[in-house]
């Protein structure tokens, strides 16, 4: 039994056949169409056709705040136009006569780190991808834990010391996601996204060194506090700026444990180990979760 | 069945007789010796052969950082001189003969507003205190969550946009306690103690009501993206400071409403409903649920 991961974001829409062992099979993509929602869904169900192989079912992790329970887009600000209220689990299955599951990229992510990643061998574990923003996951034996409203683990509006460069998701400067945010490092190094920022740190330019170990340090003391107040059994980095590597990972894990208090220092903080494609494996087990 | 609950502080101890239904019978109290923990440990259980009854066994909520397992006092820099690495459990079951349950003070007093207090109608809360310091516990239907390594509700370590006028106990002055705590709002207004920081505010003083609105406005914007990421049912207040009432409840309350995530804004926070009796009642809970 094979089943269909589906990862939409702002730029690129994925598909990925998914075995039995959440290997994936084969792969496909497209850019993310701009004209709204219906083109979106449209183009996820050719994506899937064109993938072919026997799926029974369809995992959706999407960007925005997600429904899982009805399957519908809740909120979906500046991110894909007309993404707002689409009812993806009800339009997708109806395209493809398949059953869908849909919840937000970062769970995906969280969800294939926690069966298959580094997230394995732990019981309650924070997942934390910083990419474009910043958000999180909590899993429990590897479930989703989705709290009572179903914003558990957004860390990104953890109060922190620093001001950001960009205002967070929600309109405060003093979120964690306006300073470690990805588009956080790339405002306060002057550059458009962060790859560039990379490239003159490596060139030697420790303007741009500072601008990322500031942006991850920020990020570790602010875990810090959260991971001594929850106390759980490891925490794990992911999304695109985590794989920038070491130059951010070690910093992060450094205030971490310099802040979290004593019992809290031997708590793992462990790099995501499944690379770009954990949501898309991600979603594929949402699907195989719900079947 | 009755059981004996003791509230181990810095200045005082409190020993009461709680029946079945969690109902206070009898108190007692007195100052705390300065002498030693074998003389606090001695004078807790003069006064509970002062109290008599037939207590069949006692809860001890103590200052410090306690390892509810072994029964011991892991940590209290100075707080009670010597009672760092006092065996509570084993030396006052020695001096009375009953079973004894060790745990800290802020989680006795949790349990109490979890189990007949303001927590009980809900699932998952967060127990906050604040007096000298700013502590917390969180529950989970009724009962103490303890995490990974047992600071699980531990909040005054999280980080704040604000620096405050004195040192966490950690040394930090970004982390909520060096901003919320007692003794923050105490020092911000040149007082000694928050009673007269309160006399003056109620004397129409505008300095001393600032200072007590910025440290309950900082403590509800941390509790915001806490709660947002930790995702809970409800959020109790207690602790000294909190009886200051409302002009401490109301602009606490409004900024975390203000910050939290849209869904988390129907989250009721609560005052706590025990007074200060609930770490007394907190703790003939837990000995009465070890049995």
């Amino acid at each position: 039994m094979s089943t269909i991961g589906v990862d939409i974001g702002g730029t690129k829409i994925a598909v990925g056949l998914v075995d039995d062992n959440g290997e994936l099979r084969a792969t496909t993509a497209a850019p993310t169409p701009a004209d709204g929602a219906r083109a979106v869904l449209a183009k996820a169900a050719a994506l899937i056709a064109e993938l072919g192989g026997k799926p029974t079912a369809i995992g959706v992790g999407a960007t925005g705040v997600i429904d899982p329970i009805e399957g519908v887009v809740r909120s979906a600000t500046g991110i894909l136009p007309g993404w707002q209220g689409t009812p993806v689990r009800a339009e997708l299955s109806r395209l493809t006569g398949l059953p869908v599951s849909v919840d937000n990229d970062v769970r995906a992510f969280a969800l294939a780190e926690a069966g298959l990643g580094a997230g394995r061998p732990y019981g309650r574990v924070l997942y934390v991808s910083v990419g474009t923003g910043v958000g999180g996951a909590l899993t429990e034996d590897g479930r989703l834990v989705r709290g009572a409203r179903g914003t558990a683990g957004e860390i990104g509006h953890l109060l922190v010391s620093a001001r950001g460069p960009i205002s967070c998701g929600c309109g405060r400067f003093d979120h964690l996601e306006s300073v470690a945010a990805g588009s956080a490092i790339a405002v306060a190094a002057g550059e458009s996204a962060v790859p560039a920022v990379v490239d003159r740190m490596r060139a030697g330019d420790d303007a741009a060194r500072a601008v990322i170990t500031h942006a991850a340090t920020v990020l570790g003391r602010a875990l810090a506090g959260f991971v001594t107040a929850v106390d759980l059994d490891a925490v794990v980095i992911g999304g695109g700026v985590s794989r920038i590597g070491a130059e951010f990972h070690n910093p992060l894990a450094g205030a971490l444990r310099a802040d979290v208090r004593p019992p809290g220092r031997a708590m793992p903080v462990l790099p995501a180990a499944l690379g770009a494609d954990a949501p898309l494996i991600g979603a594929a087990l949402l699907a195989r979760d719900a079947t």
